[in-house]
């Protein structure tokens, strides 16, 4: 291999990892030469490789800069590894964030909700009426531990559609996809113990490891790959890892898919060192493209994967009910969802029950699969059009999330305020991470029935950030 | 005070704390002589005092025992302070025993199952069909994080009845009250922090405490009074307590409602030492008496007190509302509600929320109030009929528990055996302690409506005990 392809290498492996971030400028090529010991036209033509490989682009007179649509995954801040491990600190300000007090007026494009009005769920409405009907009236008693046996089967016939085979005996429900998540936690880590999560985060999974007092290793996800499994193994090696925390599949925030072979080799790494696998497929049902992607959980041979997930996103998420697969973690899990006190009522249980039984599930679900990438277009366009030309815009392959990375420059705390007042909720990207990372990122919600009043919500954030970069 | 009545109170002190237990012999006379150095006459004196006040008893020719119905307060058993803070240890069966697997022949006299087939349940069940009903689909959403304010306003108007001024602000909704308790055990203690409980005590506490790893000073309670000041004071004095937990109203499982001015000395006792009370209120609204007892909530001046409490014995338990109120660490508690993913549907609130709006819960509580008090006495004399003589019975003063000691040759373990075998579960003893306090005693609930089959059951409970006996 030539020097100046070598060179090149190193640069795109840099910018794969995040040492150098989108849109940032490269070293100039007299810099370069210099710190490479090499001449300055090696150094051209390293970088002229790297232009026609579409990973950086020449401005006039300014230098090299890291392109923004290249096609190599990339990550989204610089790491800097060996990463110590970090406690969770407590957000003063995430509840608020979360959850805002209640307003008709509110255009909700912050939090994870699912569009509730289409036709296709109207017999679960049916359904849930019905389960308060005498003469049954066990959905007033305290549910069974593992929850209503009818559900675990049926959850365990719609999981062979991610090529995983598990039995109802080994599925327990759960209280949504957070209090599974909670679960698997509290099954494998104590206070102390540190965990890999990818990077950004679902915030839910940063409290509840706060909550155990556990510390958390952000490894950082490409915006079409996932987590850099790199990183990952660099992580593995340095600190006793307990557990890795992931969301391959329609990714929250990030929308990607984790491609097959890289879930089957996160699998073996986790393996290889030991160390269990948390995995949140709650958004895994909505990937664009049918059949849907796999889960980690299917290449588990062991019973080292922690499969959570719920109806939240796919269904409705005031219905409550999720589901954990614990693998080689059950008694565990069981004893967990026992004496954190997350039980809950049959009576949603039943009502979905009937509601897939019947057929209305899958036909639902495609529903919202192909509703939820017809309303990606049209926002991305939105956003397009309204926000400065140097975001960075994520490309999800499912679910219903648009992750923005804004210019530096821009204050979401103030864009976050501004908005706030002006009814428009959005979520900041500080709340994805332990650490500043993502401080110049915002999430915006796409679920809902897109009107011109979204349309005009998305325009004014566009307006509001061009305003502070005058 | 002559000498006589001196050593007769210092008797009458130990059977109070629980160093003699109920039916135990007292030292001989020779020994009692002996051992305090005064004559045998003076010890005659003594033992005769203590059986004019109805403490002990002479059985011929085989001296003195001290009685079941005496009218002081009692401890099941002796209590050896200062007692060391133990860390709860993990049941292998409280699982099963507590969630046995569904069988519509078991009769379950071992959970805490509420009547729920009564009239005054009706429209409730007409409530909870109405909440899924279009246009106000709110409920399938993401419920406000401090639960429904309507039912936070009407939780505070309830209150009001014990006595307890809270604004509904102040109010959590959790899903349950082991859900209520188990936010207040996380917002005050960590990893190895000491907690007194009540003794015997529900486990779900117990259970939760196991999970954050707490360590437990048990304090006995008298059948009538609840738990013991002396010793609380003692185990304050000794150790670094950080909350004391009791069930002060109708206790689960001893039934007593603590005197008002024992509660307020408790309050006292928690000022002075500087700790948190953790309040389980659940069975409150269920007292006999009308009106009902006050919490000790309603005696907290600076917010110290965690009152926890649903309406699953109330109303129905496959509901899954239950509150908090968590004075000083209201935003501890929000907190640990979200990141230990506690959330609820909002569909039971608003159901709840019509009920109570339409005056049908007052209605409903009078009518299972009176209808438990005539439970207990019906199953009391079944109790009486059908087990040996010598068994100690509690006395509730509302819910729709008993509580039954056997005598010590008894093996509740092969007599649950034998019973689960003829379709009979009952609640066993041992679970209700961490150390093996209870091994001898058992926990049946009469909250069921009474039929010839519940009465066979019992029937059949004594016949088992009794065969033991032979
Ligand atoms: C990735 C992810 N996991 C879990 C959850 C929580 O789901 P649930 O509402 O079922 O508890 C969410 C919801 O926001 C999420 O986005
Ligand atoms: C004293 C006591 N507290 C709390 C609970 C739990 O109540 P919930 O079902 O509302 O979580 C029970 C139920 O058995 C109980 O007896």
């Amino acid at each position: 291999m030539s020097i100046y392809s070598e060179l090149a290498d190193i640069i795109s492996s840099r910018i794969e990892k995040g040492y150098y971030s989108i849109g940032q400028r490269l070293p100039s090529l007299r810099l370069f030469s210099k710190e490479n010991d090499v001449s300055l036209g090696t150094a051209q033509r390293a970088y002229t490789l790297l232009e026609e490989k579409g990973l950086i682009e020449p401005k006039s007179r300014s230098g090299y800069y890291v392109r923004k649509n290249t096609n190599i995954s990339h990550c989204y801040k610089t790491v800097d590894f060996p990463q110590e491990p970090v406690e969770v600190p407590k957000w003063d300000d995430i509840l608020d964030l979360t959850f805002p007090p209640p307003s008709s007026n509110l255009i909700q494009l912050g939090r994870g909700l699912p569009n509730i009005e289409v036709q296709t769920l109207k017999p679960l409405l049916t359904s849930l009426s019905r389960s308060w009907v005498k003469p049954d009236l066990s959905a007033l008693y305290y549910d069974e531990i593992k929850g209503l046996y009818k559900l675990r089967e049926q959850i365990s016939r719609l999981l062979i559609d991610s090529e995983t085979q598990v039995a109802p005996e080994e599925i327990i429900i759960t209280p949504g996809c957070h209090a599974a998540l909670s679960i698997a936690i509290r099954s494998i880590c104590t206070t102390g113990d540190v965990v890999v999560t990818d990077s950004p985060c679902f915030h839910g999974i940063l409290n509840s490891l706060q909550n155990i007092g556990a510390k958390v290793i952000e490894v950082s996800s490409s915006k079409n790959q996932g987590m850099s499994l790199e990183a990952l193994e660099l992580a593995l090696e340095q600190w006793p890892v307990k557990a890795i925390l992931v969301t391959p599949n329609c990714n929250n925030p990030l929308g990607y898919i984790m491609p097959e072979d890289k879930k089957k080799d996160l699998y073996l790494l986790a393996r290889k060192f030991d160390v269990a696998i948390i995995e949140d497929d709650i958004y895994g049902d909505l990937a664009y493209k049918y059949p849907r992607p796999r889960t980690i959980k299917s290449y588990d041979i062991d019973g080292r994967v922690l499969l959570c997930s719920s109806f939240s996103k796919t269904l409705a998420p005031g219905l409550r009910v999720g589901w954990i697969v614990p693998g080689r973690y059950l008694e565990k899990a069981s004893y967990n969802k026992y004496s954190s006190a997350l039980f809950l009522s049959a009576a949603p249980q039943k009502a979905i029950v009937n509601f897939i039984e019947a057929g209305f599930y899958l036909t639902h679900v495609k529903r919202m699969r192909n509703l939820y990438a017809r309303n990606l277009a049209v926002v991305k366009q939105w956003v397009e059009l309204s926000f400065p030309e140097d975001v960075v815009i994520s490309e999800p392959q499912g679910g219903y999330m648009l992750w923005i990375e804004l210019p530096k420059k821009v204050s979401v705390t103030k864009l976050n305020e501004e908005l706030i007042n002006e009814g428009i909720q959005i979520s900041t990207g500080r709340i994805f991470s332990v650490s500043d990372k993502y401080n110049n990122c915002i999430r915006i919600n796409f679920g809902a029935r897109l009107s011109p009043r979204i349309k005009n919500a998305i325009y004014r954030i566009g307006n509001s950030i061009k305003n502070q970069l005058l």
